[in-house]
């Protein structure tokens, strides 16, 4: 892992193209989107001592805004997505330091916790399940807990009576993410960055090369390298790029501290449900999964669905207040895995057509790419901000990047 | 029933008493209170010539905000309700006149409709129950139509096929209540009615007798007769008035115009449950009865239970959006029927003592009564707007008083 905390590099290139030498204003880096995913990567790279912008209508408002910040990769993990396991491992290995960093900085409290998450099972299809799950994690060397109904009751007494037992992956952890943005709003300003909050249009080119960002106003931000961090939105900078939104519904209630002391989640009627209590007795409440498009709807389905599974899995929760309801869209991707890294082949194509990919990213390129993606993080934007942040980071400056990010190659679906 | 469209009547008496002969603005009437009770009381009350304040810090915020502006009658129906039902009547029979005025003096549409109430019915027993109901209703001489379930999706065919027969009652209608506040309050400004929007802090008297209302700021508005039309606050004003709040969660969905063209109710789960909807599409949803105290709290239960209801009901509705959630505090009272009329023996008792009542109002009494009742409608403000606004006009003025207002003396609990 690189020195987080160096903070007096060298500044990165900047050379301002000709066609830009009007007096616009010009940076080493310009991200394209105020999400966790962004924010981390404008915060790290300018603490890296890059002149770094962010562009975005209104920071900390899409995905981030909606998600329960679940850092949880051992519970999340599925039989197919071993890449997105060791990706979500690395980079829950770096939250420790980063949340030490951001909190020192922004002098913000996460409530980044480590209690675990309850993963529960009613009935015995759901236990064998449950059971077959627990070996496999344990096959992959992860360290998890088989829980009896009364082993699960003793440490959340307000778990339904009909929970036949559980699994506790004591590693998982989460934070919540809307303190997160705040934090890295503050640490980033602190870090000499820049917020410009209007809506970017799209790309700016020099002929073939990326030389910035235009906003809707018609404004161009020069930049050396623009991040497209715009989560489902970013195929409207780089049309073509295989994202697309995932709407979900998420319910924040309010309760009593100490309702429930960790991350509860189970499989009701086939679909997941989770409860992630924070440390002022709110409690998040998730999520469908939505192949909506943007429909930015809070439906009386959605909102029953969530209501029903939770209820089954904690029935004192139909005392708490219902205290929200949010819609967001997640960046989804063919893989799940998100695109880190730079956009290849985007210097001999127009800002209409898709992006092409050449392969693998070179370190140590003679100047830094023009143009990269930090997107598509789906489910884990929060859990994958650290190693994001970090590989992008790396890709600027010339720093070898963490091979695990191999997987996060924009350019794997046109190879 | 009076003449609803005199205008130029003499004035009310307007004796200022000497403890505020001080500049203090005086009325004849003062209504604490804009809901839908006392925006009408104050309109109806302008009208005939009397000069009227009303007191609220919010206008419309109250249970009329909540409700879903049903005038049902004869589908809400009890057993052992027939004062309430005959009021009703009443009310039901005014409603085209007060709309027709409403509307021509505000201007606005109150998106009233008389397409009336489908009551439906699943199971055996709930069949059953609607059976007696409708030999009830038919022995009281009310108009109601017995349908198949087939009979019931001809006409509504978003009902769910379990749907085993129903009742239609064509002669109950509905309005929309948030637009009936805001068309009473352009109404009463065109009538000369002034509306101070501050919170009344209690009564203000001159030795025994009430002279006007005490604002929480201290500043006193003189009246030769207050109107308490505060709802469930009611006493607040007027200690010991037997009102309680009984909470009320409410949803608005909103989905295409048309998808259900009449207000639909059912049983479900030994819970009444109804969908209202409106021209422009929304769809009211509701509603729980709570003794909850002031509860302001929407909570997960309470949502649950209504989407679940509504979703037995009409399917359909899983795919509209949730708009709103919203909570009301009905003002109960022992008997579900209102309080409408002088309140008794109040010159004789401080602020602190509960107000005794000393039997019927005498009609032309040589002075107009000090203090008066406009409350505790329970769930059917709306419907009584009416028949409560004219009652009190004419208690005021010394009119004769609609003999069926006599089941709301306020003074019935003390004898």
């Amino acid at each position: 892992m690189p020195d987080l905390r160096r903070t007096a590099a060298e500044p990165g290139p900047s050379v301002v193209p000709d066609g830009l030498s009007d007096g616009s204003p010009y940076y080493d880096v310009a991200v394209v989107g105020a999400g966790v995913a962004g924010l981390s990567v404008a915060w790290r790279t300018a603490r890296r001592g890059l002149s770094v912008v962010v562009v975005d209508p209104s920071p900390g408002s899409g995905a981030t805004h909606a998600s329960a910040g679940m850092l949880a990769p051992v519970s999340e993990v599925t039989y197919t997505e071993q890449p997105l396991l060791r990706l979500g491992l690395a980079s829950l290995a770096m939250w420790p330091a980063f949340r030490d960093d951001l909190e020192g900085e922004s002098g913000e409290d996460l409530d980044y916790r480590t209690d675990g998450t309850l993963d529960v099972a009613y009935g015995t299809d759901d236990m064998a399940y449950l059971d077959d799950l627990a070996s496999f994690e344990e096959s992959l060397g992860l360290r998890v807990e088989r829980l009896t109904g009364r082993g699960c009751r003793a440490l959340e007494p307000m778990l339904s009576p009909s929970v036949r037992g559980g699994l506790l992956a004591r590693d998982d952890a989460w934070v919540n993410p809307r303190r997160v943005v705040s934090a890295l709003l503050a640490a980033l300003a602190k870090a000499g960055g820049t917020v410009v909050t209007e809506q970017a249009g799209g790309l700016a080119f020099d002929g073939d090369r990326v030389v910035g960002v235009r906003l809707a106003s018609g404004q161009v931000i020069g930049a050396t390298s623009v991040v497209v961090a715009a989560g489902p939105w970013s195929p409207s900078l780089v049309p073509g790029l295989p994202i697309r939104p995932i709407k979900g519904q998420i319910l924040r209630l309010r309760g009593p501290e100490g309702f429930l002391t960790r991350c509860v989640r189970g499989l009701v009627h086939g679909a997941p449900a989770y409860l992630v209590p924070r440390g002022d007795g709110e409690i998040t409440l998730g999520a469908t999964m939505e192949e909506m498009g943007f429909d930015g709807r809070v439906t009386a389905g959605g909102v029953y669905e969530l209501l029903r599974d939770a209820r089954e899995l904690v029935p004192g929760v139909t005392e708490l207040e219902l205290s929200e309801t949010t819609v967001g869209f997640r960046p989804g991707t063919p893989d799940n895995l998100p695109l880190i890294g730079p956009l290849r082949g985007t210097g001999s194509r127009g800002p209409g057509e898709p992006a092409a990919s050449a392969g693998p990213a070179a370190p140590r390129s003679p100047r830094p790419p023009d143009l990269l993606a930090a997107t598509g993080h789906h489910r884990a934007g929060v859990l994958l901000a650290p190693i994001t942040a970090d590989a992008i980071a790396a890709f600027l400056t010339g720093d070898p990047v963490p091979q695990v990010v191999e997987s996060c190659d924009p350019g794997r679906f046109s190879r």
